[in-house]
């Protein structure tokens, strides 16, 4: 990796946990060369507008995600286990991945869905793309026999994004200590649903 | 009604629309001038800063919640009904109330996470009534028959508040138009994850 792509990566980095602080908008190019003691100019080689910057901040934080919480949960077996793996590592994933203001995913959905353009649509692709992993991860437990086989993938994969909008609602503004806790009972209550369905 | 009053909640209301698409921050005082095409000095006479502003749209917001969602709802039977009755008027009332761009309290919830303050409080304390208002209309169930002895009210209204958020979600960033018909499904499942333990 060259000393161009390092600097850029760590602008990136900045950038990113900046953003799970005061959101995509909040991210100037002013305020990052001040942070960064760089350049306004320099920063502006890097990124040429504040736009490209936001696209891949949001492409960074989604190769984050990937590697902290959808690679190493892939590698639990198929089925109920992978889809509990998912969860967890989901749960924690502002911790590990060091995101001081929370998911930057959440601020970027409520800040930019009313605000057409590159920035939405690449989050909109993201979040795409990430519900169809978890509905891919269910889908795995039907033939393992874990789910039953009029289980609703998209349905279960939409209903478990609701539960961690509901824990980071309850975490971080509510700052509701058992926040981690009723994420993992709702979780629980969509599981118990669905074989109180396939036992009807 | 005087009409310093009636002028007061139609700026109020012209913010509390307003603050549904661009988010509570967005709120200044020179921009509400001039939508409204009062003066400055007019809008600091009834509202001396633009906390104070925040803190009011809020509580008009509050107020207007109350009226749409949850007095209606009250008139519903007991028990299982008055939840679905309040369960269905929350997911229409950004409609029924008018609100451009959704449901104000989501936005501000991810506004106002990181930053302490009185319009932080007051946030949290409407978050707070309304998630108690769920919980005590869940345990009208218990005695009814409806929901089981060892049903948590409170895991119950923190479990709804996720559906709801899921569904704004789905519906303004991601344009699902089944995002209601999702969000129905995920609240059934909890109905039946209820039922499933009560009978295990």
């Amino acid at each position: 990796m060259g000393k161009g792509e390092q600097t850029r990566d760590a602008i990136l980095d900045h950038a990113m946990r900046l953003a799970s602080k005061v959101g995509l908008a909040g991210l100037s190019i002013g305020r990052l060369a001040a942070d960064l003691e760089m350049s306004k100019s320099g920063l502006f080689a890097h990124f040429q507008s504040k736009e490209t910057l936001q696209v891949q901040v949001l492409d960074r934080a989604g190769a984050l995600f990937a590697a902290t919480v959808v690679r190493p949960a892939l590698a639990a077996p198929r089925g109920e286990r992978r889809l509990r793996a998912l969860f967890e590592r989901w749960l924690d994933w502002t911790k590990t991945a060091g995101l001081p203001g929370g998911c930057l995913f959440v601020t970027a959905a409520v800040e930019l869905d009313d605000r057409p353009g590159p920035v939405r649509d690449r989050l909109v692709a993201l979040q795409k793309e990430w519900l169809d992993v978890i509905a891919r991860v269910a889908r795995t437990g039907i033939p393992e026999g874990h789910f039953a086989g009029n289980l609703d993938p998209d349905q279960l994969a939409h209903d478990l994004y609701a539960v961690m909008l509901g824990y980071h609602h309850a975490a971080r503004l509510l700052r509701d200590p058992r926040a981690a806790d009723r994420a993992r009972a709702g979780f629980e209550s969509l599981l118990t649903a669905t074989r109180a369905r396939r036992s009807a």
